[in-house]
């Protein structure tokens, strides 16, 4: 047996980690009394004096120098919230060199140094838990890493971006454009003031990332995932989508395929029966699809600082159970498989398309033509609404080579009879 | 470092007990990859010898004496896969003093005598794992036990029944009768011949014990339920529901009260926006609501050998990395606190109800009135048809208290303008 007394020091105290020690405060007894053993906090450090005297903590306890964390022989786990690359990175290191667990939520360093950084776990007899860097209070990574463990993991589909889906939810329900929508999701705290990164599918990308990894066993990265944002979808397509029985979701998508690991991000339309249709606001799901199990959802918040404090602290109880057992805890994800990429051009999808055409008799016929002489048959055409003397007209297609979809395509948008820069989303199969 | 073959004994070949073989077989080598020490099926035990043959397993495997496998000393891990109350209690029981763990998906069993197995399991420093009893391939019980352990759960939500789920979704789907759809059921066998159990709510009730004792860290038990069956549920209740937005469902629900716990089964009104409300044919979900993470939900296939035997094979993995570690993994459960109960006489509901009335002017009026006078609030008063020379009313309350709306009821329907029994179902809140 090994300690009766676990202690936890925390670096960054933002909102999410000043909700850790809120959370520690409120429930840490029953806490305790669940695992039958003590944890308790030991340190907390930030830079921000401010922040820190916000906390209402013992002064004894409180640092402006994250070394005095990270070199405290009294410390057995260091949760690391300060967030991005420099110095958390750094930071890590030093807990595990130290001989600590960690904890974190950083999906920036585990999406692109995670690996580098469980392999250094595991040299140190340690390990790195990081339920809250995918999904927020999603129970995600836990069931992925060992209540699947028996199966075998064949496709990830997530809506594990808020922003987007808060964006798309309104569109939806208030019938606004994609800019007054975005604009919303500032006013409400569910987009940041420079929303790129969730716009553009980076945040998304990374989050599959980890997923990926640790669902399919093999290495993932970022540079192997196709990413696509939402700035191109409109309220139109949301409309025309509903009208096929479909909504419209930024969905990341990993599938493990004979070829390798396919990994993509895009917008999607996603039929209404499918039950991440139902999944609102900035609300996230991820829908596992498996050998055995065939089809689990994991569902709930994303975000937010109290919901991601929770998954933080169920990490602690993870680790602070390690080192009262003495376990050493399998690191799974220091086995992870080489694997080859499966580019998103070899991949069979099914389109959305819309875009703008010569409003004359005989131009479904000649379009339909078109797409059929270059291999790509059509599931439905149809006109929509005159944009002046323009037809618009929305098709789908049925299951078709990306590459060669993209290649029909440029053929038949080479035309003088066609408006280019259609709307191009993909279906999920 | 305890040991690195851990071996498992299987109780049981039934449709569960054979997928957990085949899936041993088929991804064996991937879980033993997955955790780096080795996990081998070595003893199993069936009083059928045909069902023992067609698991094509080496034959000095197999038995079919139980004892066989309980007393082995090399068996570290004894499955129970037979199901029903005796002999696997004793099976357990045995299995435990011989100092096994044991791994079960037997339900009627961990909900009726679960306190007392958990407790002789923690008496002889070992542990029970039964994820597989509830929701099937879905991983719920180790997200109650570990994910979710920082926060304070309020109440459970869950669709735990997939042949009630199944008949409702058919009878929505295909204009059926209950009859009708439940024969379909049977036919695809999504419900057994007998389906007394799964049809008055039994089934669930029992799942309900598991979770709700595991959940809120209490003393559930079966008596403390209040369960109402499905069958009084009609197409037209369905069709009726739809119309003010929401779907029927078989509801187990759980609640934290500050009186103690309120426990119930019954079928239920859930909105279309709730995410409950498309979880659809056999398939389960539970909705939880705690404190710091609001809202997450476990979606999945609720029942199914090979669902199921992937929830036996977790905590198959579980159980083997105790051995391992020589951890004894603190039993959450045998700290269970005895509780009140709240009967759900004293619960505030909102209720749907449908009756044949007199047809003829200012009756709504007169219902209107003799409910306000009794103290219950209509939210929603309308016709539907003409049967006979009755009128079918809809009416759908505010929130109000059980036994006061009972009350009323009585009181109401005690006149000579109304025909008895009622179509009542409670809303979700």
């Amino acid at each position: 047996m090994g300690k009766d007394l676990v202690k936890v020091g925390l670096v960054g105290t933002g909102t999410i980690g000043g909700s850790v020690v809120e959370l520690l405060k409120r429930n840490g007894s029953s806490i305790n009394e669940k695992i039958d053993f003590k944890i308790a906090l030991g340190r907390v450090a930030d830079r921000d004096v401010t922040r820190l005297q916000a906390l209402k903590l013992d002064k004894s306890m409180l640092t402006t120098e994250a070394n005095d964390v990270l070199e405290d022989p009294d410390i057995d786990i260091v949760i690391e919230l300060i967030g991005g690359l420099e110095p958390a990175r750094s930071f890590i290191t030093k807990a595990l060199e130290n001989g600590k667990y960690v904890v974190t939520a950083n999906k920036d360093l585990m999406a692109t140094h995670g690996e580098e950084l469980l392999a250094l776990a595991s040299e140190n007899n340690r390990n790195i838990f990081y339920e809250a860097s995918v999904g927020g209070g999603i129970p995600l990574i836990r069931p992925l890493k060992y209540s699947l463990v028996a199966d075998r993991i064949q496709r990830l589909v997530g809506i594990v971006n808020g922003t987007t889906n808060y964006i798309f939810t309104r569109m939806a329900q208030d019938e606004l454009s994609l800019e007054d929508a975005l604009s919303e999701a500032q006013k409400f705290g569910f987009a940041e003031p420079d929303p790129t990164n969730d716009v553009e599918g980076l945040d998304a990308a990374y989050k599959l990332v980890i997923m990926a990894s640790l669902a399919f066993g093999k290495k993932a990265d970022l540079e192997n995932i196709s990413v696509q944002g939402i700035r191109e979808v409109t309220y139109e397509d949301i409309v025309y989508a509903r009208e096929i029985g479909c909504t419209i979701k930024l969905l990341a998508i990993g599938e493990d395929l004979p070829g390798g690991l396919a990994l993509r991000v895009h917008p999607t339309l996603v039929p209404l029966e499918h039950p991440l249709s139902s999944v609102l606001n900035e609300l996230n799901a991820v829908f596992v699809e498996a050998e055995a199990v065939r089809e689990v959802m994991f569902y709930g918040p994303g975000a937010g600082p109290l919901p991601t404090a929770t998954a933080v602290l169920a990490d602690v109880v993870e680790a602070a159970r390690c080192i009262r057992f003495e376990v050493a805890n399998g690191v799974v994800e220091s086995k992870l498989k080489e694997t080859e990429f499966v580019p998103i051009d070899d991949l069979k999808v099914r389109f959305y398309l819309r875009f703008l055409a010569e409003d004359r008799a005989g131009i479904f016929a000649a379009l339909a033509n078109a797409f059929s002489d270059e291999g790509v048959s059509l599931d439905m055409i149809t006109q929509k609404r005159r944009v002046g003397s323009m037809a618009e007209i929305v098709l789908v297609t049925h299951e078709v080579n990306e590459k060669a979809f993209h290649s029909a395509l440029n053929k038949v948008m080479d035309t003088s009879a066609i408006k280019p820069e259609p709307s191009i989303i993909r279906l999920l199969s």
